[in-house]
């Protein structure tokens, strides 16, 4: 399978604004997280990406898109009718190929010379199918993430057969339906914000909204659609996802891309002399 | 002196995104710059904000501005005349009326129970003339901020008469000419992104646009035209300005306020989590 195209969909009521906020590289230059999004799947040899907004949106995301505009097509998701509604308004972009998709309020650190999106696309090259990526997530982080479970692949202990996919579980659920071997204990399989998808995870959107026109279905009741209809894996890459869309999300994004990069020591010292003047704000009152 | 009226400036072109950046607040509530901005001026008293801005920046600031809006008009900078020029657009909302200005790219952190701006206006009020807030600023940091220099008042060391104003003086330049007594060795007054200006400073800064039409003169520039004329004041309040524009401004901004909130150890907790990770990833690369 050869993956030439991406989907990023930043369009949902409150995520909107944050493709748009400004991070700084881990070689030092500032850019929008937009722009950091795109570089990843440039990174990966890509460079046709749809990018699904808000009404309204497309100017201010033009303009954070930097010098990447030439390679970026901007669709509209007419009516907030949620996330698999979202990446179905890329339909006509991808045709019938595999593509790439990206959440746009996410980032992506690689724990190794591979960027993120660069290792899913060799695995889905690989075995020529659906593919998600995920990271170990520990029970506490379940109402944020869409989580699968199933067999990992002999001898490949980063590779699992999905056999179910819930969106956002309950604890109780997941320690019932989700256990994955493998893991650390209370540990799930949550989603990374990133997968390949074939045409037949499209088809099944589709099937998904047409049969819940009244609802809002999430990319996570597709993708369990698709499990009993085409192999779909999921693969533990080696990296990090950072959710921009929670508190202190830019700043955790921030921190760790900075602390994994050229200026680490220069952060470092920051983050001391701040801890040395707020100990001392605290003391003198 | 009573001050009833702000001015904040965010008409640079390179500065005007900063007050569209989200960050969280010391209460874990996440909000825009300009949000942070504008609720230091309500709580200084000041219910009149008037937000000088690009042409076709006014939308996204609206959004941006949240549930002040009702507080806030805007003007347009109609060309990109400087700093001088910007507050100068802001001449019909203050009239004859005394100002607080405030720069739309920092953010203030008091060191004490009282608001910055209120410890400004605090000041002001008592002296009854126009006051910058300063902070003692490093030789290396020279390069960001207006200078000012002068003795201190009597029996005073956090006030001065300012006899001198200088636009990102040179160290050699501030070595001979802007050295403070009282401050540690290669400190200088930095502006703290703050001041109280009367009409008097206002005539200031329409005089010198109108010698120097073809220049873009700064605030300090206008600043430096008034101590010839009325007393004018420097004080160093308790707290810090943190410039959202250098290159990871966000960040430490985000720590400092972080660090100083209710979410101390949770920031903490997830600083020595980064830390502990990134130094994995490491040795195991």
């Amino acid at each position: 399978m050869q993956v030439h195209k991406a989907v990023i969909t930043a369009a949902a009521p409150k995520q909107n604004t944050l493709p748009l906020q400004q991070l700084v590289d881990r070689n030092g230059e500032t850019k929008t997280a937009l722009q950091l999004i795109v570089e990843e799947t440039l990174s990966a040899g890509i460079d046709e990406i749809c990018v699904v907004i808000r009404p309204g949106d497309q100017e201010a995301y033009e303009q954070a898109a930097g010098t990447h505009l030439a390679s970026i097509q901007f669709v509209e998701q007419p009516e907030p009718r949620g996330y698999a509604d979202a990446i179905y308004q890329a339909k006509s972009f991808v045709g019938d190929a595999p593509f790439l998709h990206l959440v746009g309020d996410h980032l992506y650190l690689s724990a190794s010379d591979i960027p993120c999106a660069k290792q899913l696309i060799k695995i889905a090259h690989e075995f020529d199918c659906s593919v998600s990526a995920v990271q170990s997530t520990r029970e506490n982080k379940l109402p944020y993430f869409g989580i699968v479970s199933g067999p990992h692949l002999p001898r490949r202990d980063d590779l699992y057969e999905v056999e179910a996919v819930v969106e956002k579980p309950t604890p109780t659920y997941a320690e019932q339906e989700l256990v994955t071997p493998g893991l650390r204990a209370g540990h799930y399989l949550g989603f990374f914000g990133m997968h390949v998808l074939t045409a037949e995870a499209m088809t099944s959107i589709e099937q998904l909204l047409a049969e819940r026109a009244d609802d809002k279905p999430s990319l996570s009741d597709a993708l369990a659609m698709l499990t009993s209809r085409q192999r779909y894996l999921a693969y533990r890459l080696q990296g990090s996802r950072y959710n921009l869309g929670v508190t202190y999300g830019l700043l955790i994004a921030q921190l760790a891309i900075g602390l994994s990069g050229r200026d680490r020591d220069r952060i470092l010292t920051e983050m001391v002399e701040l801890l040395a003047t707020r100990a001392e704000g605290n003391a003198a009152q």
